[in-house]
């Protein structure tokens, strides 16, 4: 009988074992373990899992596949903690949202013959907790990051990926160290500003106004600041350097913006139409072509498909914008000619 | 017969047009005008107004209430070319997201004895286009800013505050000045953020394979980026000193963020806590009290309410947190005493 463990039976937990359970694998018994007694219980009687076990060591016992999905900050200490019961071969992977320093701490506890797989499943609602909000089909669908550290066994990640495709997700190998970069800055930062722009606001003179003003913008630009703080901590400790390096990259881009405001109305209006039709680009996944990130930013206005995103109005003016542009750019390069550089 | 003119028939105008005809106004017929002949069929065809007038001036000959729900940048030639056609007394308002420019242009352009109330209904969805998405309750329960210039009649005043009780929305009056300096700070700003976190990514090397890593925060933090970039571009011109003013804000929360993060892990974490439970409380509508603003911004972890919003062991940990500033706070104070301060 094949064994997989899991610590922390909370709502990414639960819903790993939920998954795992509803995929009916062969002669495999799926334990889990929390340290909070509630949870515990909770979990039995959910039948997130086959069986609880009564310590994390009892539950890895004998496991060919750990799955940790606990509070990163939980890590060092429950891989020091399980290290002496890890058999030979067993693969141990983890759910939390940074990799570089987790991976440290594998390569620090874990005896030789066991191998570390960082995992990140990008699925779940922040604000979401406890294994009463877990279903198994949470990450049907999803992105699952994988960061084998460099001494893993291919057998151990043969398992841990076939985990990801028993819960249908999409898995997508980076490096820990990229993996940490690209997510400081599509989650990591937003989250940082999400929660700046509240707090700048609700901490100035004028809030109570600031308060009643606010529409539907702003409450949705808020929003992930709502996600459990200890979370939300744990991410901006855990991966501070990369997401230092975001912030500081976003306040050039808002200078940049600062600056812009002050050129003329048609080169903001370029600048913000191009972020829309390639934000809609983005949303409809037709942006995602390995060389999109070398295309020029000016809005391809005469493709059918742009236009069928956005307003008939504003198709029209970018149309006469991007005929203007192109004028001009003849212009220039028979003045070019004329000067002899064509 | 009362007039009501409505010029603009797009998804605001529209929505403004249908509204009043559901309040079923006694002896009061709305006339409206479009410059774009497809506006001004389907308002015809949708019946959102009572007649379609064949220029701005018909639409405004007579009429006591004038509403301009065009963009912003028309406004100051539409309102040059309606001023002739004005009688004494009129009331003249307007729908766009600034006002102080727009209360300049009104001054220079509209003759004695005409009034200007600016208006800036909060209701909307960013994205919405034209009269086919309008509805006769988009207004209802939202709020309706006015500012009337400093020589609005009582009457004109009283007029336009009729309107917006009708359409069911909730009028708060500002200044011109006021308005624009809040609005920039919870709606103007939270759209140059959500543009700039999409194209500083979109731009970056890294492209595809952010777009590849980004989840949900990402997508909603920049979803208000698909409004159409002729407002956004507008609102950024007729606003920009106040725009610029709350990017250079919030470079400076930015920063202060980035230096918290050098600090220790229970720093970082009281003020994502005082940020989650100040944002609950703000969307209970429990934090709109006048001296909101001036209160202290440690959590109040200990009041039921917020119990009720934070998960258990969160609430626990703030809990311990707080009981232990307590308990330094005690110790300074009784440390003051032994000093004779106390």
């Amino acid at each position: 009988m094949a064994r997989i463990a899991i610590i922390g039976l909370g709502y990414i937990g639960g819903s790993i074992g939920m998954g795992l359970r509803a995929a009916k694998l062969r002669d495999t018994e799926i334990v889990g373990f929390d340290d909070w007694r509630a949870a515990r219980r909770a979990a039995d009687k959910q039948d997130a899992v086959d069986q609880v076990a009564g310590s994390p060591r009892d539950a890895v016992d004998g496991a060919g596949l750990v799955i940790l999905a606990t509070p990163p900050a939980a890590t060092s200490e429950l891989l020091e903690e399980i290290a002496p019961a890890l058999g030979r071969g067993a693969a141990v992977t983890d759910t939390a949202a940074s990799k570089v320093k987790i991976e440290g701490w594998a390569s620090n506890h874990l005896p030789n013959g066991v191998s570390f797989i960082g995992g990140h499943p990008m699925a779940g609602d922040a604000s979401a907790f406890g294994i009463d909000q877990s279903s198994p089909d949470l990450f049907r669908g999803k992105r699952w990051f994988l960061s084998p550290s460099p001494s893993a066994s291919d057998s151990a990640v043969k398992s841990v990926l076939g985990m990801v495709r028993e819960l249908g997700a999409a898995p997508h190998f980076l490096s820990a160290e990229e993996h940490d970069y690209v997510v400081a800055g599509v989650s990591h930062l937003p989250l940082v500003v999400s929660t700046a722009l509240f707090t700048m606001l609700r901490r100035s003179d004028g809030w109570p106004d600031f308060g009643r003003a606010a529409g539907e913008t702003f409450r949705a630009m808020t929003a992930y600041n709502s996600g459990d703080p200890s979370t939300t901590t744990e991410i901006a400790v855990t991966n501070k350097e990369q997401v230092q390096h975001w912030i500081d990259r976003f306040v050039v881009e808002l200078n940049r913006v600062r600056n812009l405001l002050d050129e003329e109305e048609e080169q903001v209006f370029m600048e913000y139409s191009a972020a829309q039709i390639n934000h809609a680009k983005f949303l409809g996944g037709d942006d995602m072509d390995p060389d999109a990130g070398a295309q020029p930013d000016i809005p391809d206005a005469t493709s059918q498909m742009a236009a069928l995103l956005i307003s008939p109005r504003l198709y029209d003016r970018v149309r006469k914008m991007t005929k203007r542009s192109e004028e001009r750019e003849k212009e220039r390069e028979a003045r070019g000619r004329r000067w002899g550089r064509g």
